[in-house]
């Protein structure tokens, strides 16, 4: 039997996870705080696309560095993994270059929120890292030496 | 059929919330960015009680001005709920009243992480605000008028 354990997770590792839920946290600093929203997104190569809705958190993002964080719990084992990409993060809209538009909505992101009015951010990593914890092994239920 | 609608939780909602889950996540500025961090929490009256490593977030953390986000989030049909807290922050030590320590530990919040030396932190509220997208109704199997 052995304890829980924390494990460092590399840049590789923290990308593929991000690619695999299409939803995590967007923090901002606006209103003297650490903002935190739930927001949907997509990975473009090393870019991760984000749709959020108009406001003073979008404002906030553009232009400035923002924290996006993706995580995966598992309240029964009390285990999970979590990356947290740091970057700048800009918005995308008609004053971009038409490629950058398409490749930016062809990600296809659907924001989950009602109404249809997400705009589209992009957010340029400068780095990612995440961590586990992975279960403590318990006990097997049989012993195994019974067979030998 | 209706499209899913999106509502904004009030405090005593998102209050109620907060206590059902046992994890969240703790938003602070360090290092130029809103770092996020998943955290061990309990609820104490309207106080967060929070358990993290020490290290550069706890740092920057303890008197600071930082929020504390809590989600349940379901994939499947696309909604969930998100509160966010925000307030200040202090690492509970030796320093502090004999009771508020006590009260603090008596919450038994353990962190996940091994190594067993998550430090105590009390998140004292300014706001609470959450919302919640409940998912479109889809058209009932049956039609309920072949029973009239």
């Amino acid at each position: 039997m052995t304890g829980p354990t924390m494990e460092e997770l590399s840049a590789e590792a923290c990308s593929r996870l991000l690619a695999t839920q299409g939803i995590g946290r967007l923090a901002v600093n606006a209103e003297h705080h650490p903002l935190v929203i739930p927001v949907n997104d997509a990975v473009d190569g090393t870019t991760i696309v984000i749709r959020t809705a108009p406001g003073t958190k979008l404002a906030a993002a553009d232009h400035a560095d923002v924290t996006f964080e993706v995580d995966e719990i598992d309240r029964r084992t009390r285990s999970g993994w979590c990356a947290l990409v740091r970057g700048v993060a800009e918005e995308v809209g008609p004053g971009h270059r038409a490629d950058l538009v398409a490749r930016t909505e062809a990600t296809g992101v659907q924001p989950w929120a009602p109404g249809g009015h997400g705009r589209w951010l992009r957010l340029i990593p400068t780095s990612v890292t995440g961590r586990r914890i992975v279960p403590g092994e318990l006990p097997p239920a049989v012993d195994p030496r019974a067979y030998l």
